[in-house]
């Protein structure tokens, strides 16, 4: 079990792979028999095995030659082959990742044909998400990378802000910007448009300083960079320039709603962060309790109330700044009970290595969980981590409902919300569970 | 795969366990310790542990002694220990089944107790199922075995119609049949209960022959056998007396509902039995051709059509006899086309040793449809079997989508509808896994 909760970063925002890196050492392997002209990327058959099964990823790793390509000079856009010269598409190339390449098309593709590919994925991502939106719901992911087939491209809206991250060296162009923007700024018409890297994988992928200037402002005295956004009917604040990472909950929209359904009663909500699930429950609970080890956290959650407040009036709400870990077996050692808990931690696993100790993690929050539920109550259990999968997931709650005795109906298996989109063949995309049950 | 598509018989009435049964030869073992006055069980260590995480099976091979028991006149509850006398609760005997033992109490019960118990639970059960209910929908599972804490004894209502099956040796007696009959009669006001055992658990379970008469009638001169009801506003016909499972699929009434959401365009509807899903898409498909290898099954499924005819007039609907691999190989070599395609096949794997065999037929017609589907196409895939998990379904799905090369994105895990619970320590009770995908 963890020492310490981790301070909510729970969603990372393009899938990194995280496992070991190998020493890539066999690029300078034998005449390739490529028949592509100028640069090609050949890669090891396991890899391209695993682009033939609908995967889009290639790891430094299984780069075997990057013929033609002058390390300083790669091109954005790289043909990749098998050890045989066979074509197996055209990807995104970034000497710096881990992930070498990112595969955006099975054809042989250049530039303009990549700039147009963009600019219909853009549009084909929006459309899909443009009927999500209401008076209720007016944020959402507008392009989720790999899930959208736009490796590395990001794009969210809260009401009438646009956030993009472009989280690839070779996304890192003019011609990029401009067709996203100009794409965003047509189907979306927000007033803001602003680009917000993540920090992290700027290093990462020895990107570019940000530009200060927005990439696009309707009103371009006043650009917008805070402002208040709407989901299922309650308000929230965002502030691009705060430290929150974008997208940080957009993804639980549906499972808040969800949660709201089925809840009642006294609730708590552990790993609330600014207070997400903790308002919905507000919703339907006479009382609602939401924990955070973070301070800066519960201070948004606080603000989120006070917008809200006219809404929840007939809802008890606090905040505790505590350690889920401790305050739960605290707790539940000391018979405290509740008719609604929301386990929402950060990811624990961070990497395959350390699915084994997540696990146990989720063991102990569920199981306290469990034991502090009156019968009939709800219990909403999630899991941001990808490396720990649904199976492993479901695993884990049954084993601490049978150390909990306790008989627990699954009522809902849930997962991201659906402007999160999972692609079957790209298993990262379907980082998020969530179990709704109830506890008899 | 398999070389014929199996006549359906999609669920099995009461999650039997399948597996293999040991000779149990260990039953003379050592004077047991249990303090236990009277007949026990005494079960293995393993089978302990099994009801002490939340089962409820213990298998004839894991009980080790049968304190007290006369073979012929043994008594249908018995109280159970481990191995050092420990009361692990109290459980319904079978003498002939390969589940020996089936909880129902952590207690130490009788038979009062036992029968407040049943009428308890029978009542529980019903009131989970009520609010589901409506004018649209006037027929679900009532009561649904170990989902309800009621090993045995299954309940499904189709319109006035109630039927009742209770296929356990240990329920084959008046007390349990007068219980359960009042209570149905109380809560749900039926026109006619009538008991319609499994002809393959009568014999396994040795149960006595079947009362020609209905267990209540309303008007007894008139006993309902056969009556229409309604799923989600559609009609369909039922018929007691025909050679039709019961529940044959209720349990599929939520997911219709959704594929009728995502379905568009000309739809085929593969082992379409008597004809749920079929009618379902043509509320919003244009054509639908329902396939099926039963002849009666089709006949059903054409006076399920014509019942709903009116509704259904804007749509063109027809079935096709056919073993489904050898038609979709056929159809898919010729280039055929569709813009929604559901695969509800019958139970491929029904044991543990066959679920390679079953993976193999599932993959192979998940790949042909994925081949048909024409962009933006939508697929709803389901496997009702329980031995194949959640995890190896998915991945079978997953497969194909990289053998047809095409994007496949997971709009929605789903399961049996809510009158089919899921108990998370039982893992039997989630055999009903669909999948709803966009095919780009």
């Amino acid at each position: 079990m963890p020492a310490h909760t981790p301070r909510k970063t729970r969603q990372s925002s393009s899938f990194p792979a995280e496992e070991p890196v190998p020493s890539a050492g066999e690029r300078e392997a034998s005449a390739s028999e490529s028949e592509q002209e100028g640069p090609v990327a050949v890669i090891s058959r396991r890899a391209a095995d695993r682009l033939r099964a609908g995967h889009v990823w290639v790891y430094r790793s299984d780069v075997e030659e990057l013929a033609g390509v002058d390390g300083e000079d790669a091109p954005a856009l790289l043909p990749v082959t098998d050890r045989r010269g066979m074509l197996l598409g055209t990807a995104l190339y970034s000497g710096a990742s881990e992930i070498a390449l990112r595969l955006i098309s099975q054809e042989a593709i250049g530039e303009d044909a990549w700039l147009a590919l963009l600019r219909e994925r853009l549009k084909a991502a929006i459309a899909l998400r443009l009927p999500m939106l209401s008076a209720e719901t007016d944020a959402c992911r507008l392009v989720f990378s790999e899930a959208d087939a736009l490796p590395g491209v990001i794009a969210d809206k809260y009401g009438d802000l646009v956030i993009l991250q472009l989280l690839s060296k070779a996304l890192d162009n003019d011609a990029v910007r401009l067709v996203t923007a100009e794409t965003l700024r047509e189907a979306v018409h927000p007033r803001t448009i602003v680009e917000r890297p993540d920090a992290r994988i700027r290093e990462l992928e020895e990107l570019s300083a940000p530009a200060a200037a927005p990439l696009y402002a309707r009103d371009i005295e006043e650009p917008l960079t805070k402002t208040v956004f709407h989901l299922n009917g309650l308000k929230f604040h965002y502030d691009a320039n705060s430290g929150q990472k974008t997208g940080a909950f957009l993804d639980q929209r549906e499972n808040y709603a969800a949660a709201a359904r089925y809840a009642h009663g006294e609730a708590l909500d552990v790993c609330t962060y600014q207070g997400g699930f903790a308002l919905h429950l507000a919703k339907t609970c006479r009382r609602v309790t939401g924990i955070d080890v973070s301070h800066a956290a519960l201070e948004v959650a606080e603000q989120n109330l006070a917008a809200n407040r006219e809404q929840l009036k007939d809802s008890e709400v606090d905040w505790i700044e505590a350690n889920a870990f401790d305050l739960l077996r605290e707790w539940s050692d000391a018979g405290a009970a509740y008719d609604t808990i929301v386990l929402d931690p950060p990811a624990f696993a961070k990497s395959k290595r350390a699915v084994d100790s997540a696990l146990r993690g989720y063991k102990e929050l569920n199981l306290r969980a469990l034991k502090m539920l009156r019968p009939g109550g709800v219990l909403v259990t999630c899991s941001c981590s990808h490396h720990v999968s649904p199976a492993e997931f479901t695993e884990v709650v049954r084993a601490a409902a049978g150390d909990a005795r306790r008989r627990v109906r699954l009522i809902e298996r849930r997962g991201a919300a659906a402007d999160h989109p999972v692609i079957l063949t790209i298993p990262e995309t379907e980082y998020l569970k969530c179990l709704v049950c109830e506890v008899s």
